[in-house]
């Protein structure tokens, strides 16, 4: 059964802060195994990769047809479902839409000492993508990652995929097409992360590798992470909901499973004003088991992870949200944004009754991939500037060096760096302009 | 002897290759022990920081003493010459001036299908401050880090310092106190880091750990990476020089060794259209190394990591730049500002012949805390969106909600999450409002 709890119970702080310490996740310990796969790669490149996967996928493939072809993707796009397609290009519009608007300025200014100042922003040049495969392979998740990186002016994307027995999910190259996405490799794992951090002779090394894997591919991307760029390495969903008593119970039931359906170890929560409706919400989750897909998933999550919270007042969530730091927060209340101005961390906040959070798993525009175990404390969703990255500028003529040099002489010279202060000082003592 | 390589030469290719893939640090292996000091300090809070810290800086402290007083802090501030202080001053004044410009702009519309949509970015809540102790204790990187967290809002900024054998720069706390900071601990070491990620009765827990460490330090931010956030575990430093023949030679040595008299591990490299001036810098190396107080690591990372690269043309210089992706690039040439536009890979570019690396490492405004060993390629020097997070916003009105619901359904029934289906069809058939 979820963990139910007062905040105005004695004992409250001790279990509110062993649900914060709960970790949900078991760590596999790969780590020996992926650094040997690693190294392999590295030094045996195209044929180590063909190795592993036809050990890993059970798939036998050479040089030449690692790679996806056009026809095949041309192919699995026209064998989409004309709605299905549909709802995939209006995801794509409003995510490409919303990154868009992220664009960062770039900063260039000459300051009362002369100095000439700037930054600026160029796009990576190259960027890995990283789809699982199998029943993981999500379209939505393809866009989230690829139109980002299209949409900074990355030049070049590669994707790849495992195609476990050869299976492969059209619905994932569609997407791929759509993000303009066409060099796409049909590999995965810890081999897929080595060829695209290091490179083969097949598949030229990138920049940067996003997306999510399994733990193979998480422990690969930290143990690249320097040679290349990564982005973070996500945990397990979850979900916050804070909801009054003017909710249908029904509604926000469906929420917290739409994330506890993710995984037995996702986590849903909810916080409420209203003891009554907290039972009404636990009713409604009971009924909405018994007939989903994914119940048995939804419902180990459910009975695990999940947790109501009953507050006094609504104004007792904001501390407690703030500390659980959540993934995706529904503020399911009278007044969202009043609310929303007062929260710090969250990786998402959906506003308002008629905002799921699956809204934004899929259509509304804003990226899904969101920090998760509290790390929206500290960390944001992906977003347009991870695909980019920022050069500061200083000009200085003589004046602006005579201007600002001394104290740099003073202060390299206090640091005992005596080779920084010649640098300045040569330059003011009269020496050649 | 620097390595000598002429682009037009045969096997220039390979020879360039290898100097990207020289690893120039020796990565001490102290997971363990780091690992070990980080779960006492967990367990034990307060105790184990006392013990490791008598242990490894042979000082003998209590929970009360452990924090530098107001009245240290003060005594510091006295204490220092006040031409140093006026250079001290100015470089902070400088910095804050800089990192405010790059506040980013929240993000607010709503779209044509009615969907409320933005982006806000909060500081972060609480930021650890790691200064080294000893020798390395620059009051220059206490000023870059701590001064772009106040400008983001951070309410509460704590330092720790390690004090081996009682000793504390007086400049250190010096230039914590011109940056406002005023929680400062006495501790140093995977201790500290371990008392910042988790707290112990006298230090509260932070939610991010910023700031430059020895290899303890680094481990030790890596371990507790997720359960607070870390900045980039820097390499040893590096300048890379584009310059003609119009440089005076003695200058370009000066910047040349302005980096390599960081650490023995640190490498300049000049690349140059004019082997005549190559020669020349390679002398007035030698003649500035026979006067500088850090000859001995200067020469010997001159030596060991050096390198000139003679280009037929300045233009054959981008791609090379490109490739290397330098923490530090000077472009000591006639048209800085074109040349500076065709490159993407840089963590800071000096403009011009009178821009000595040197000033931006004190006074010039921009951070000095940069990507080092080729991660310019995928990451930003230190800002101030270091020390802030997004928050993304999305709100639906039953309207909106019906524009873009049906194709979050179609998505999420087509990617087999029927809970996600649910949450939006429930609010789409007519239930109430």
């Amino acid at each position: 059964m979820p963990l139910e709890l007062n905040s105005s119970a004695p004992g409250f702080e001790d279990a509110f802060k062993d649900l914060l310490a709960a970790k949900r996740e078991i760590q596999e310990d790969v780590q020996n195994s992926v650094a040997a796969i690693l190294a392999d790669v590295r030094e045996r490149g195209d044929a180590a990769v063909l190795e592993h996967t036809a050990r890993f996928d059970r798939v036998t493939l050479t040089a030449d047809t690692m790679r996806v072809t056009a026809a095949e993707i041309d192919a699995a796009l026209a064998s989409i479902d004309p709605g299905l397609l549909q709802a995939l290009e209006l995801a794509a519009e409003r995510i490409e839409d919303f990154h868009r608007r992220q664009k960062p300025d770039a900063l260039s200014y000459t300051d009362h000492a002369g100095v000439r100042l700037g930054a600026r922003w160029t796009s990576i040049g190259a960027v890995g993508l990283y789809v699982p495969g199998g029943t993981a392979a999500y379209p939505s998740s393809v866009l989230m990652n690829a139109l980002p990186a299209k949409v900074a002016g990355v030049e070049r994307v590669t994707m790849v995929v495992p195609t476990p027995d050869g299976k492969l999910n059209p619905l994932v190259l569609a997407a791929a097409k759509l993000a303009g996405v066409t060099e796409i490799y049909r590999i995965g794992g810890a081999q897929a992360v080595g060829a695209l951090a290091y490179g083969t002779a097949t598949i030229g090394a990138v920049d940067k590798i996003v997306g999510p894997g399994n733990a193979y591919v998480a422990a690969a991307k930290r143990q690249v992470f320097g040679t290349v760029g990564i982005d973070m390495i996500a945990g397990p969903s979850e979900i916050l909901v804070v909801a009054d008593a003017a909710n249908d119970p029904a509604w926000i039931a469906a929420d917290l499973l739409s994330q506890a359906e993710h995984d037995t170890s996702a986590q849903a929560i909810l916080i409420t004003d209203d003891g009554a409706f907290a039972e009404a919400v636990k009713r409604a989750v009971d009924g909405h088991l018994k007939t989903l897909p994914r119940a048995a998933i939804a419902g180990e999550s459910w009975r695990g992870h999940g947790a109501i919270i009953v507050v006094s007042k609504l104004d007792d969530a904001i501390p407690l949200v703030d500390r659980l730091a959540p993934e995706h927060l529904e503020l399911a209340v009278a007044e969202p944004d009043a609310l929303a101005a007062r929260i710090r961390n969250a990786g998402a906040i959906f506003l308002g009754r008629h905002t799921p959070e699956a809204i934004g798993d899929y259509v509304a525009g804003p990226n899904h991939v969101l920090p998760t175990a509290r790390s929206a404390r500290f960390s944001s969703g992906l977003n347009l500037l991870d695909f980019m990255k920022r050069t500061t500028l200083v000009g200085c003529d003589p004046g602006a060096l005579a201007a600002i040099g001394p104290a740099a002489v003073a202060l390299a010279n206090a640091e005992g760096l005596g080779a920084h202060a010649l640098s300045v000082s040569i330059r003011l003592n009269g020496a050649p302009q």
